[in-house]
């Protein structure tokens, strides 16, 4: 394995605080723990397959970072019912079950640091569990009742599909640009981010300019967390993500450092892309030249400073809800969505 | 391709007729071409993919026989609005995105005549389209509004998951029993034919009484045609089906026809059905033997009986509905079900 780590930023001053997801975590422990109640309960069956599966990714140490979003939002907005658990547990399992699908898809092998369902179960049983889960999540919004968070839900999760169609078509394309790689992502990554905000906004029957407000908030940083991603991907060593560095580069995927490195690259540079993202260059070899370029043009670091612009509307959207322990701790999300980096 | 047609009803006496969906397709022709246009409409998308392998299944000449259930059943209710045309789609767009994992699971080559989606654009965009086509049927359903609608649907779509995922189970295992085959396909095949008919009780503003005699009658023509489906498997000559005989076999299904003869065998029969439905018996010899088999123990004709059984259970949750040219026209449709063998 071959891969160099990007010194984009210097290691914070001794003392200087770095951005972390504890205060959003410590923020909603107590609802989370209601919310995995939910999702154990929710993802039986008696078909036994079913909860092995879906346990195998949904007890399998993600982040829960969508269902988190939907919890603290609703926090934000001084919500007291209980309705939100059952909402991000929703969430949970419409991102579950995309990405049993996304692994199925891309023929992965690991995720979290865990060999992936489709590995372990085959493919099959990937689909159509992943089917399961999407179905019983529709479900348990018709239980909620409301049709305005159906009427999000809904909405995102065809955008979510119809970005998964477009990064498909786009794969191993070296002419896909900027603007149709961050159409892509804002699909099929912040889309449900933005749902997840957005919902908190519809129990706790706030107006369509909070909502807004929420949803730009998730969007935003759902672009965040997706370009460092993929930065990461060229510049991590393959401990941190839980998945194989080189990854995206091996699948041919066509995210923005290579757009980036491509858009700056002379006559035999980007012909070494093109062969690369066609899949005529697959070697260590070849992913290390890969990252000598990226860091050549300053791609990795101009990713970065993407992710951080982001971040920044993402914070921005904040304003117009008033400070406190949940605002803080959406914000200092943002800063760690944009900050992986160091 | 070696495959016996098995001979299990006379001809019907010259004149006698012979049930067909015909009077079926007359009753809702003029419905079921607004349900094409907002089929049309609705698979549309920015990325050209989605259209077009969505098109290739559902302009594919289908029997649309889940959306003309909704129509008829709406006509049998004296349904006067237009919201049958958008849930008649909707039903429709579940059924296709079903079919589009189903041939990625099974790995199908044909369906209906034609080269399946998968093995045209691959199974990766199988997989997303059907997920991109469930997420608009979704959509669909939020914009007509019913809270009971989408009860109705989404559960059926958690139960055919279900289904699915009990039927991959059950592959390749010649222990599974009788009841254990008539769960499967209810939940994978009958659930949605159930719900297709009951959702037209929901917009007719019937009471429960109706949406369960609906449901019914879904449920058993659902099942009835499947059996038949199961039996045409091993009693077609690869022409009526569109699809090639003795797939269920090769692939090591374990439908009725084999749970009988299994039943029914001595002891080198069942090591010979246990050896096929484990892949170990897959050469046309093998199917060959294989029908021998099934017809020297009636297990063909026992599942046509089967499918008798149920359809006629179809007809008979027709009885409170009055008479007319829509309740003809589903008693016909039943009896066509279980009359393919002909």
């Amino acid at each position: 394995m071959t891969a160099n780590v990007h010194p984009l930023h210097p290691a914070p001053a001794s003392g200087a605080s770095v951005p972390s997801l504890d205060p959003l975590v410590s923020l909603i422990t107590a609802d989370m723990n209601q919310v995995n109640s939910v999702i154990l309960a929710r993802m039986q069956s008696e078909v036994p397959l079913i909860p092995e599966l879906a346990g195998h990714l949904i007890a399998g140490g993600g982040k829960r970072m969508r269902p988190m979003l939907t919890l603290a939002c609703a926090r934000l907005l001084g919500y007291g019912g209980t309705r939100h658990h059952k909402l991000a547990a929703i969430v949970e399992f419409i991102h579950t079950s995309t990405l049993l699908h996304d692994d199925v898809v891309d023929g992965s092998g690991m995720r979290r640091g865990k060999r992936t369902a489709n590995l372990i179960w085959g493919n099959p049983a990937s689909v159509l569990v992943g089917d399961f889960l999407f179905s019983r999540s529709f479900e348990l919004m018709v239980e909620d009742g409301s049709l305005g968070v159906l009427r999000i839900l809904s909405s995102a999760s065809a955008i979510i599909a119809e970005g998964e169609v477009a990064q498909l078509t786009a794969q191993r394309r070296i002419e896909t640009d900027e603007d149709r790689y961050l159409q892509i992502i804002d699909a099929k990554t912040a889309a449900l981010f933005a749902a997840a905000c957005r919902i908190a906004a519809v129990i706790a029957e706030r107006d369509e300019a909070d909502e807004e407000a929420l949803d730009s908030y998730g969007r935003n940083l759902g672009i965040a967390f997706q370009l460092v991603d993929d930065a990461i991907d060229y510049a991590s060593d393959g401990t941190t993500m839980g998945k194989d560095t080189g990854d995206d580069f091996r699948d041919g995927k066509v995210t923005l450092p290579v757009i980036l490195a491509y858009a700056r690259g002379d006559e035999s540079q980007r012909r070494f892309w093109k062969d690369a993202i066609e899949g005529r260059r697959v070697s260590d070899e070849d992913l290390a030249h890969a990252n000598r370029l990226l860091e050549q043009c300053g791609a990795v670091a101009d990713t970065f400073a993407r992710a951080r612009h982001y971040g920044e509307l993402a914070i921005a959207a904040l304003g117009r809800f008033p400070d406190g322990e949940a605002k803080s701790a959406l914000i200092e999300a943002a800063e760690f969505a944009f900050s992986r980096a160091y």
